[in-house]
């Protein structure tokens, strides 16, 4: 007889009635007198296992019996369809090989606190619910490379140590570099601007980082962005390229994560919505008023907060585009509206189901004195911002960009309570390890 | 008449005899009495643009004579096939709308020193070299995602920001994290780990840093790492992982590249040779004999530096991976040879042509005791590592994996004199701007 093929779960369905060899993880199990049940898992998917006594040797049936939650092993076994489970597949076993022992794993199918969770990080990403919103973020990033290269965008990685601070220290991490001062980037922005100069279109997908003290189920200290910039565009054509590259990100999820989605309870009907174009679309102005015929105090000028995002994004079933706010609340690289001087030609996509910004772009500043005195009246340093002011020196051009933060639009996509759970290995102000 | 239609240079082929609308920059000029002939850039490629005095209006004439490098402008025109030029087409113009001017763009074509590029990255990104080498390293990057995601591998992204320094702080940078001391990492790879246990087979793709004080040619402080660990895996289906991937990145960049190619004046026929597999395999043992009887003074236990990885490399026409390293040169988690008690089971991937180690990987050490063993005797703190040990507590599996550099990477590629030329803005130790 020839070796059973070594196959990943996953790939069950195309090996039923077959005999296959698979490295597996056992996650549960339970036994009635004749018969075993092992849930297994390889990390592709997971499957139960059937052990029949009267089909196998004693030593396996004992090893079935015994073996512990995450002890590792080849089970060998034929494939069959297994309508009840989610997967739809199970593995009736005829051999196994002990691989790893384990005792007394921490993480039990009974419910943990967050903090004993977060503490046991390595390990819990072994889990259900990691594992489906690890599988989503992996096609929300496939998606993206794929999205932007077919757009005839090309990638562009910025510095992440930076000498400057385009919106003051505070908010950085500080690190001693060599014999001077460094600080770890917030965005690379200014750099892809640089980058659309050079090659047009251009976006970069990478970390960022900010030393906010806050505690939102919002923030992480440590968080992936993704940031493109376009030379020779308008705010309307970036617009257009923000919902398109949405609707395509969700519609690709639904299309290869049917499973995960299964895992989280997510209701794939409701992503469905999310994939038509064009998004809805209000001013700030707008958006003011509807907030305050529903009677919250916000004033003219104001920033966002997360309820008054919440509320705006209740009243649409689409991510909604929010435009033109007060240039207090926005940066300075900003392009001035036309007609109007308080505003800014920028943008927030406030995503759905109150999860608030999940990007913000705009159109940059591109006349060389707008933007110089813009540095000024912000107290930046001309030294430190010379070269982004050059881009405006030597054959400048209306250009727009924006950033998608990965793991908020993570936690929409998938329905999570905290942005904690997007990212394999989460730092906030009180969490460093493991 | 219809208004033209807006194109990219690089999309010229598709609209021979068409008069199309492209948004460029000036990148050089020369005329000749009734005719200018204008070198145009978008991002995307470089081509010529002719203005013949009597067909257009005396406006735009005397535009094409009077602008300066690096200006912006849409042009208008009928695209023609150039058999002359690299790229293979030109447009001729019938207008030109001037959108930004440029008034002595410091980077002219004559030569200018290393330093003075670098001080203008962001300008000097614009130049052929600069783009074409980006152009291919955004194909490598697209390549790999492609790879590894057809691979069956997921993407997973480790921490930036750590607790802990595996092999000591003095090459590590230092970050003040709130109240308490944390470091950037220098690989991903320990959480990579924990990462395969759960989903089987990972690949990272990140920034990490090394706080080398070292100039060489080969040293980035911030470099792009790609770090796939896989479960379940031996050290000979991971080496045969990294041949494939390598053979497959450069025939990407073969099909995808080839004006790239010749603006670098890099032979494609070089390159070919790197696309085929298995690569070549020695162990360490056997290129000491080589060096040994080359003349080197290398005792075996030494580390290769720069000169004999490069006597190694010029002995084979492709990639070459040199086996089982002596353990003292590598790194605590790797797997003992299993008939070797000097050794390790590991390999690095020497590039051709000079260019030295470009993969480095190894089976990793699965078994508790003795990995628990290397972390005392390479006084590491089993408080920091408590985590890294309960892969091999709870299951632990057969594993191995591997990282890429990719900026080396690039420079082998590329045939480049240094890494810095490798990334969009270098830094090295005396390099921290733009
Ligand atoms: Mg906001
Ligand atoms: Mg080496």
């Amino acid at each position: 007889m020839s070796e059973p093929e070594h196959i990943s779960i996953i790939d069950s369905p195309k090996h039923v009635g077959e005999t296959v060899r698979i490295g597996a993880w056992l996650t549960d199990k339970r036994s009635s007198g004749k018969i075993s049940f092992l849930q297994l898992r390889d990390g592709t998917a997971f499957f139960q296992g059937v052990v029949v006594k009267n089909a196998v040797t004693e030593e396996v049936w004992n090893l079935a019996k015994e073996m512990h939650q995450e002890a590792s092993f080849w089970v060998t076994g034929e494939i069959h369809e297994d309508k009840r489970s989610h997967f739809g597949y199970e593995i009736e076993i005829s051999n196994i090989e002990m691989v790893g022992e384990s005792e007394g794993y921490p993480i039990t199918p009974k419910e943990h606190g967050i903090d004993f969770l977060l503490d046991h990080r390595h390990l819990w990403l072994r889990s259900r619910k990691p594992f489906a919103i690890m599988h989503i973020r992996n096609e929300m990033i496939r998606a993206t490379y794929e999205f932007f290269n077919k757009e005839g965008f090309i990638k562009m990685d910025p510095p992440e140590i930076t000498n400057s601070a385009p919106e003051g220290t505070t908010e950085l991490f500080h690190i001693d570099y060599f014999d001077t001062d460094a600080y770890l980037s917030q965005s690379g922005q200014l750099y892809m601007e640089a980058g659309a100069m050079a090659y047009g279109k251009v976006f970069s997908f990478g970390p960022t980082f900010r030393a906010e003290k806050s505690k939102t189920r919002r923030h992480l200290t440590e968080f992936w962005q993704m940031e493109p910039e376009m030379a020779f565009m308008h705010q309307e054509e970036s617009l257009q390229i923000q919902e398109r590259y949405i609707a395509y990100m969700v519609q690709c999820v639904l299309d290869k994560c049917a499973y995960d989605l299964k895992l989280l309870d997510r209701d794939p009907e409701i992503l469905k919505r999310y994939t038509k174009t064009p998004f809805p679309r209000i001013t700030y102005d707008k958006a003011i008023e509807m907030l305050q015929s529903a009677g919250y105090d916000t004033k003219w000028g104001a920033d966002f907060g997360s309820p008054e995002e919440t509320y705006i994004s209740d009243q649409f079933e689409q991510p909604v585009f929010v435009m033109n706010y007060p240039k207090a609340v926005k940066s300075f690289y900003m392009k001035s509206h036309p007609t109007r001087d308080d505003v800014y030609i920028c943008a927030d996509l406030l995503a759905p189901e109150g999860y608030g910004e999940i990007i913000g772009g705009s159109e940059r500043e591109d006349n060389y004195d707008v933007l110089k005195q813009s540095i000024l009246d912000h107290h930046l340093s001309l030294d430190d911002y010379g070269w982004y002011l050059d881009l405006r020196k030597y054959g400048s051009v209306p250009h727009s960009g924006f950033g998608m933060g990965l793991e908020r639009a993570i936690t929409w996509i998938c329905h999570l309570d905290h942005v904690r759970e997007a990212i394999p290995f989460p730092r906030m102000i009180n969490r460093l390890r493991p």
